[in-house]
């Protein structure tokens, strides 16, 4: 995870603790990760579970609010807490009671002032399609079903538009509140594995649908509904009418997060 | 699919015609393969749902009666209808109805005389294991969970001794009546990608449980329970106690179906 703490309780007169979580789960069943009132959220669950663990009422802040139906290998969240357990116990405390569709991966102490959602990172995203024929019943959790051929070389053609510092307008969902739609995108990659294409992206920051508006539109591309070329032109309208739709949520996964 | 009729109602008096179907599943929320009066079963999601499209009684007859939680991408089975609707669509008329874990892959009209269950095949099963230190959830339904260590080069060892034509009783499931438990294997690999370890096995034909009951052989093996010779040990010994234990039935899939 990164920022760990140098010990317990290595501070004078300090008995609070931030224990930094990695957190994986299956989002089909869930409203997203943000505590909702009506609906049940990844956020929510863990923090009940921790609060009943632990004995005290307990408040998780997570690296990145995924939708509802998004998944995600390794998200990151921090809570802070007195009580005693060691740090790398959590996982094993937790697992034993969260619902099977969520798993901590691994748990630790970290530093008093280390919040995921502030701290400079890297993200890594999935979007999987899965694109045949007819719809597989064993991908439909985790994957988009798009039936009409998709041309993987013209996909890739027009991620070229896309890497390194960019004003993102186009791709951000609208209602999100950002001071700046300036976003650095690190690596993006499109490969095919039988009827399985991946769009692979990593970057130190996504906006609102970012990666969904980046996947709808390079599906688009691949159906040759235009040229590669137009992904350079989208870029510079700087306006979501340009850009295709949002995939949907179910084919995206938040792969891992590293901090810096 | 192979056997595939030479035209519709070719021969003279004939109105019944045999169609053969691809089926892909999710077996997760299904009692198996066979019609079952205490369980919701795939044969009858699909007796009902062609009996609807059709408006006669359909009985469909399939290749591999798959245990519970068993999934599939490409089972096999033919029904006869006296409908005119063509072979190929049958496919796209039930894909509309069947709930969203069952998908026709294919569907073609084929010989009258063709039997899925009777005729000569090659089937291919997986076993997937997610060999890691804590359950992923997105993995959960078609994964067997082992936290501990696997070798997957002594399980290649081991799966030596099982290529071929051999008598599998040791891989034989309680309960089965068959008059010999002669079977041949012509290939079986292990790989392992990442967390995910795939046993990968094709013959001609497979006892009660045998995909299963390899896989938790070969578990045993790459965690160093016993040595890969032993494998041959157990073969030889033509007992199920001599064998490993049956491997959870959400880790197996029936990929395909070749028939000769």
């Amino acid at each position: 995870m990164g920022r760990r703490a140098k010990g317990i309780g290595s501070q004078p007169g300090e008995n609070v603790r931030r224990i930094g979580l990695v957190v994986a789960y299956d989002g089909t069943n869930y409203c997203g990760w943000q505590l909702q009132n009506n609906g049940v959220s990844i956020q929510g669950i863990l923090n009940e579970t921790l609060s009943k663990i632990l004995g005290e009422e307990i408040f998780v802040m997570g690296a990145s609010r995924t939708d509802a139906g998004v998944h995600a290998l390794g998200n990151v969240a921090v809570f802070d807490t007195t009580a005693r357990i060691p740090g790398d116990k959590v996982a094993y405390a937790l697992n034993q009671w969260l619902p099977e569709d969520i798993r901590i991966q691994l748990s630790e102490e970290v530093e008093r002032d280390f919040h995921p959602r502030y701290c400079d990172s890297e993200k890594t995203y999935e979007y999987r399609i899965l694109n045949t024929r007819f719809p597989v019943p064993t991908e439909r959790l985790y994957s988009y079903f798009y039936h009409y051929d998709l041309d993987v070389e013209k996909m890739r053609e027009a991620t070229s538009y896309l890497i390194g510092r960019h004003d993102f307008a186009s791709f951000c969902g609208s209602g999100a509140q950002v001071k700046t739609t300036i976003r650095t995108i690190t690596s993006l990659n499109v490969d095919r594995d039988g009827d399985i294409i991946t769009i692979r992206v990593t970057g130190t920051g996504f906006l609102y649908n970012m990666v969904r508006i980046i996947a709808g539109t390079l599906i688009e591309i691949g159906n040759s509904q235009y040229p590669p070329e137009t992904m350079e032109t989208i870029l510079k309208a700087c306006s979501r009418e340009a850009a295709g739709p949002t995939a949907p949520a179910h084919g995206l996964t938040l792969v891992s997060i590293n901090f810096f």
